[in-house]
């Protein structure tokens, strides 16, 4: 059965890297038969001046019908002169609701070749290799009421609520759970139960489940605030980190530091299997549109690349190849590969199309 | 006019380092005339135990009437057996609050001394020189609605929220600024206007409070999850750094790995002035009670030190005598005192009382 992945560029440097990523995905459909048919799609900023709304029918349908999309990045200098209600339309949130991809996955590993353009001594990072499963469709991002209140006295209140169910606290506890089991067996579940209702809730969830369903694995609770220290002060200490939506949000950035660019990063957002076995995924490098070097070719790949092999991984159910994948990254890099955010000065620098190339060199060499 | 000190050691380490911290400011009463009347109170898990409650009512009484407390840590590992209601009598989020304490000054600091030890490379962190403004008194520490409910279906759904006013926000962001102004002028402010309306709120009355006031600062603001991941790309690129209480508990966590230990970190916390100028102020080190190595005298006294230092700036009102204790743990440090939390392996390892001691010697030296 062939996979319907729908491409959506998007603004900024989305497409740069998103052509890239499909580039080497059509290198493992030429090369290593696997079945995955490619269409793109417009929406966002690119998609309002073409043709007045942000998210045009036809592409909500074939975001709801795909089997994965391959996200390149939303939001652009202009978004100012787009509607709010264009805005949403064509958001991130929105399609990460409408999918229910409820599990965030966000790898961070220190690669060895970037030892020297870490922010980091070799000696903190060498060997880290974590995983963010961040919780994606509550939270703090969704929680109602929200919004902005005139108080009796005329003047103005800002409102957000952080609210999260036991059932959504137990589906994502239960999948990081099963993750860790895949991996070093340990999970980090992360939380502000000293100062949030929400978050004793969230503990009391994660701690039931584990012991009922999970008990082989070393589970182990940490405050928030703890958790960013212990991210750059040792960060190997990690294997799986469960988490709600916004502390997600800055954790997988602060881990992002280990590289010393999010350029680096990818991203998995899956859904409840259904009656198949089947989970509605979406893939997107984590760095954004990145206005400012947009256009320019100089972009970082990688991150993108590195979300097409966790498609391998996981829509394609490869995991052999999204391995090859991987590996094929981490030669590129052993070879002096560098694009501007992850080289030193005075290094040689390559474009986002060059970098993308030595990755596929080490794939047809491997 | 001696100024009243209330000294509150609290439980785990806190003793331990708030006598050395009194210590210290012992010295600055006898030899610089700074004056002080320091006066220690009982409250937290030892009072619970020696009269059956947290926060007796003289205790209570003294903190509110006081110049400035001296804060050691709370919570401790029997902090379980202490019924809920008793807990929050004693919190540090009560005496926050009571005090309305809300402009936390969060200073963080690479100290030369100390480049080998922290897991950044030299090269990332020389010369970050920045300070948190967190709002502590608001956000999502105090919002209501908050708790955890039952909802239709029997299962539990957990609740907090976070709001800001437009006067809450004012006046942080008016102390920030004003903060800017006698440093480098430059104002970061943190938030998620793109997600959270509270935080778009946010943005719009900082905007508008340094457009009206504070035209001469530079002002630029940043997303959370960037601010995150810039504080372990570039550090230095940072002066002051505004945000709310959430965000503000996980980035000063998040820039205490800059030192590798939070050891090093002190607070003040301040109020607004009353009509003679003053300003109610709560002093404490960043680090908890750390029960796991309280009572053996290895507890790193600095952050309750240099806490000691912001109180000769803020309530003594000495900048001078500040900048002479800040100067004095530098040559501690230089002269190679380290507790157990910041030495290299293999360099020699000083107690708590030993390392106030290497202070308190380059004071007399000074
Ligand atoms: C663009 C923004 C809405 C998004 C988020 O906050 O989730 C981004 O920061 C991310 O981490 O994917
Ligand atoms: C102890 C805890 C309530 C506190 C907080 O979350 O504010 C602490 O982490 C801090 O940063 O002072």
């Amino acid at each position: 059965m062939t996979l319907d992945i729908v491409v959506l560029p998007g603004d900024g440097v989305g497409p740069e890297v998103t052509d890239e990523a499909v580039r080497v995905l059509d290198w493992f459909v030429a090369k290593r038969g696997v079945p995955l048919r490619m269409t793109r799609h417009l929406f966002g900023s690119a998609s309002w001046t073409a043709q007045g709304t942000t998210m045009p029918d036809e592409t909500w349908a074939a975001i709801m019908a795909a089997d994965a999309l391959l996200f390149g990045a939303v939001g652009s200098l202009d978004q100012k002169q787009i509607p709010a209600e264009e805005r949403r339309k064509g958001s991130l949130l929105r399609m990460r609701k409408g999918l229910d991809v409820f599990a965030n996955l966000r790898p961070v590993r220190a690669w060895p070749a970037l030892a020297e353009s870490s922010p980091f001594k070799a000696r903190t990072v060498a060997g880290a290799d974590l995983i963010f499963v961040r919780e994606l469709t509550a939270g703090m991002y969704f929680g109602t009421p929200r919004g902005i209140e005139t108080q009796a006295d005329g003047t103005r209140r800002g409102v957000n609520t952080h609210t999260y169910t036991e059932a959504e606290i137990a589906r994502v506890a239960r999948f990081a759970l099963g993750l860790a089991r895949t991996r070093r067996n340990h999970l980090t579940s992360v939380d502000k139960a000293n100062v949030m209702e929400a978050g004793a809730l969230w503990r009391e969830v994660v701690t039931a489940i584990h012991a009922a369903e999970f008990p082989d694995v070393t589970l182990e609770h940490m405050l928030a605030d703890n958790c960013a220290l212990q991210l750059g002060r040792a960060p190997t200490r990690f294997d799986v980190i469960v988490t709600d939506n916004l502390f997600g949000d800055l954790l997988s950035d602060c881990a992002g530091a280990i590289n010393g660019s999010l350029g680096m990063l990818p991203s998995a957002a899956l859904s409840a299997p259904d009656a198949n076995g089947r989970r509605r995924a979406l893939y997107e490098p984590i760095h954004g549109s990145a206005p400012d070097i947009a256009g320019k070719g100089i972009a970082n790949p990688l991150g993108a690349i590195l979300s097409a092999a966790l498609l391998l991984r996981w829509t394609a159910q490869a995991p052999a190849e999204a391995d090859r994948l991987e590996a094929a990254v981490e030669a590129a890099l052993a070879g002096g590969a560098r694009t501007a955010d992850i080289a030193l000065p005075g290094e040689p620098v390559l474009s986002t199309r060059a970098m993308a190339d030595a990755v596929i060199a080490a794939l047809d060499a491997a």
